[in-house]
């Protein structure tokens, strides 16, 4: 794969002790010994060999499979963890040093995956600890599934399942058992699990550029954990499909890797193998369960979905299957505080899904108007004409806002506004006329019937943030003042989730000065009609003014001043001219005989 | 980039709906909302809108940032996650479905990440959830720091600081607080923190194939999250060197986006963008602590590295700073249920190294030898001969072994051997030789000084089990029984390690047999040395019947059984030379005047 070289670190020579640099800063409950670069030991900050009266317990191996072996080490799993440079096992002195640090008179566990190296080295080390008078127990881990037995001496591989075998061995160590008795449950732990994994990439080491030996719609089936090439390539399949086949191999009755049959219960891992996104992840969990508890007649008891046992930056995921009981489950329920153990995944589930909610019953069904009302009282007679006065008026300025917004837009300002109006017009001989609120909530449902984009959902928001406040503060008739804090709020809605502000060049260079204007005169008394003719002059005043202001969003802000200075801004005129129509009904109302 | 289009999932229209399936079953305290694929929202299982007595917190928005926002429902941080398709603002009906869903008498708070279609949706929403009687505020979180000010009615986008402030928000709701007081905290949270973005490699939509427009040894700085283009495109450099610029842009004075001077606290978070191993963060954590503290004389509080806000499969990171104060780290560190924030990030550092332990005392300094005794007792004088013979006879061996090894293996067997003879002859000078179970150890250290590779570390591992098992059995005097105990104990040791069984071809093939007679004879009361010369011929014929087995470790596995047949195993014929030449002298030694 082209550039998979490029990695986010320093000298590649340097990758593991600046990883550990770094984890031991991000968790205060991690220390390491000060022995880079031979000895590599992340381990508890909290334990000390000398004093510790439980049972160690210590893994380790090549690194490059970040978070393990480090990022589990914490009260309640791992003691320490040694750290080899990547993909190689760490030398012994480096093994034997994190002995000492953490193992105690209960003695230590020292928990392998099944490669020669690791087998060695530790083999040696837990040697050589006990020659100087350590109680050393070994668990090697083999539960890879990919290939067919016989295995020979090398044995099945260790791949993600140890992690679980690390939370068992270590929930036990934390209840202070023997040493015997954590690695009898180690073991057996080790017995009950199986791995198998599937990459979309090969993994590149730092330093080095690796040539993809997979091809473009290709994956590996079966693949270890240090690059090494897996037990088949096959054409990429849908998720389903590979979850499928994985599980049956696993689960497969002629290799019997798992002492897993029909009823039994288990537990699930999915794991990320380095640079696999959560989603994938989660897609594959969301698929392997109800295969485990249809195919393969299953309990499916814990899902463990992560990226736990990396190969750098490969793409894939393994599936892990371990059998459980209730000795096991309490094991990987058991609390620790390993940075990477997974939190929130024991406890019974609810179900999967719940009721979409409805509206609660205080509030009306948006979606069946309220209708008109067989007569409509002076209010409704009022609203009527001014609605009807304000989409007359956008409807005339079509051709107009067509016209300039071509110069600083995309010239369909007036159709769109127009087909607003329209809405409206043919809308409300249903509109609930002597409630002003919901008459001016239904204004925004037709608008957002037709007006679509930013400008129709700002109409929108603009007439519900009006509707709430009327709703909320008015008692049986709307005054004049219930108005102006209906136009306060529409405002403060559509600058708050817009953004826009005063001087941003958009409808509300009209609207600012006109609620400030409304809410002035109605203080100093003037009378309703009057106040909002004064108001609406000022938005139109406004609307003009303009010209002389830089645009702020959309296609405007790329346009030269020079051609800005030409024309208002469309949106702005457009609410300037149907706030003075309405105004103008509204007192030709008032003043009619 | 090549490939990139690969992914694990099925239908990508249904990416979303399968993450969140995927999501609930692995985290029990999740549920969602029966309304695919149009409502898909994740709310907490233990939360019903119309029960429940705290301030809801809702966050949301396009998906593809996995495991943001669904990863962080849980109790103590976001009461619902509100999900889009990917990279696309969720509608209206579905915010407001998760509104109602979660919301009680003490109202909502709704975070939303500064993108136009976000506002937008969520403000309605808002308005809408208002008129229906709910008690609605909304967070508008803008902290990306790469580009410039002024920015006009768009703003800074929303990044990976939303997590913090999902945090603190849902902390502060936590403690029962009104939901004006949740949105202050909030609000100020998010006026404290500032992100910038670095990726090595853009993000592919699931289906879609996306030409990367980033070169080989390129890097893009200030992008933001759905692969829109940065800010810069650079050279790839150390990741030491791209932390400092980004963390001087953060930081910049002149930009001043974030309260922080010199003196002040903060918190830092490194975000991984997707397909960033867990081995890079914590480099950039490691690099990104000091330099804080360092070079712009700030305390670090609190370090998060993980994947938190992620955009599908991009490979880079995002560094985010807070400032901190007592109030904020109190909202940080309480405890949250939500499976993806991290634990274990607080408390006091301690040293984050601490010194290698020596050995212990008491045992021996390895690396100083005991040296010669000035004079030696009869059991030296066996051992030195013993040692002697032995070392001689796998000398005389060179030549056969090396052409037996050519026909099975890698043809240097005999020299391998030779070498290690070689070093205890010459090092013998200096065993210790009156102290059986220290010369042992010594011969060990000896072999692996010369002989590398499996053979060396096996031959070492084989002294070592036996120095262990003399040391912790014998009294005064080694007896012929301790040797006995010592032999089983070497043998379980380099099977248990190596892997290997009796009929695998090695040389335990000839041990198992000489371990196996010698204990009967000496049960049966023969004298020692008659006891070992009889072991030691068994141990011959077993090295003989290694020529009809068939192989299962190293090369040998590969070659056919015919030419197997005709040459035995030379790691077992060389056991079965040394042990019988030893044999010998020790007979020798006790049979002469």
């Amino acid at each position: 794969m082209a550039f998979q070289d490029k990695k986010l670190i320093n000298n590649p020579n340097d990758v593991v002790t600046e990883f550990i640099e770094g984890l031991v800063e991000t968790y205060p409950g991690l220390q390491y010994l000060d022995g880079f670069p031979q000895v590599k030991v992340v381990l508890r900050a909290d334990v000390s060999g000398g004093t510790y009266h439980k049972v160690a317990v210590i893994s380790g191996g090549g690194s490059g499979h970040e978070p393990a072996h480090a990022g589990f080490v914490g009260e309640g799993m791992l003691t320490a963890a040694i750290c080899g440079d990547v993909f190689a096992s760490p030398p012994v002195d480096s093994i034997l040093a994190g002995i000492r640090a953490v193992t105690g008179p209960m003695g230590c566990l020292l928990i392998v995956k099944n490669y020669t190296g690791d087998r060695l080295n530790f083999g040696l080390a837990a040697e050589q600890a006990k020659s100087e008078g350590y109680k050393v127990e070994t668990v090697i881990v083999g539960d890879d599934c990919a290939l067919p037995p016989p295995r020979g001496i090398a044995g099945r591989r260790g791949l993600a399942g140890t992690i679980l075998v690390h939370k068992i061995a270590g929930a036990a160590a934390a209840t202070g058992i023997s040493l015997a008795d954590v690695a009898v449950e180690a073991r057996r732990a080790s017995e009950m699990v199986g791995t198998m994994g599937v990459a979309l990439s090969v993994c590149t080491l730092p330093g080095q550029v690796t040539p993809d030996r997979l091809g473009p719609g290709k994956m590996e089936l079966g693949l270890g954990i240090h690059g090494e090439p897996g037990a088949a390539v096959a054409d990429l399949q849908p998720v389903d499909v590979i979850v499928s086949h994985v599980l049956k191999q696993i689960l497969s009755p002629e290799t019997n890797y798992v002492p897993i049959t029909r009823g039994s219960r288990v537990v699930l891992m999915v794991n990320g193998l380095g640079a696999t996104p959560a989603m994938e992840l989660m897609i594959t969990s969301g698929k392997a369960v109800p295969k485990l508890q249809l195919e393969h007649g299953l309990a499916v008891d814990r899902v463990y979905t992560g990226s736990f046992m990396t190969s750098l930056d490969m793409a894939g995921f393994s599936i892990s299957i371990m059998k459980a009981d209730q000795a096991i489950l309490q094991r990987l329920d058991a609390p620790t505080k390993a940075p990477y153990w997974p939190v929130g995944v024991d406890g019974n589930h609810p179900p999967a899904k719940i009721p979409v909610p409805l509206p609660p019953s205080h509030s009306t069904k948006i979606d069946e108007p309220l209708g008109r009302p067989a007569q409509l009282n002076e209010q409704g007679h009022i609203l009527e004409v001014a609605i009807e006065a304000a989409a007359n008026a956008v409807q005339n300025l079509r051709d107009e806002l067509n016209d300039w917004d071509s110069k600083v837009g995309d010239g369909d300002c007036g159709s769109t506004m127009y087909r607003g109006a329209a809405a409206i017009l043919e809308d409300m001989k249903n509109y609930p006329l002597n409630d002003a609120a919901e008459t001016v909530n239904e204004i925004g449902a037709s608008i957002r019937r037709v007006m679509g984009g930013t400008s129709g959902i700002l109409c929108t928001i603009f007439c519900k943030a009006a509707y709430a406040q009327l709703k909320a503060s008015t008692q049986s008739v709307v005054t004049s003042k219930n108005w102006a804090e209906a136009l306060e709020a529409s405002i403060a809605a559509v600058s708050k989730y817009g953004g826009a502000s005063a001087g941003y060049r958009t409808l509300l260079d009209a609207l600012i000065p006109a609620s400030a204007i409304l809410q002035e005169r109605l203080n100093a008394g003037d009378d309703p009609a009057t106040a909002f003719i004064l108001s609406s002059e000022a938005a139109v005043a406004g609307a003009d003014s303009t010209k002389h202001m830089q645009a702020q969003a959309g296609r405007s802000s790329y346009v030269s001043g020079e051609i800005l200075a030409s024309v208002p801004d469309p949106g702005a005129v457009a609410a300037a001219s149907w706030y003075k129509a309405a105004a103008l009904a509204v007192k030709n109302k008032y003043q009619a005989p």
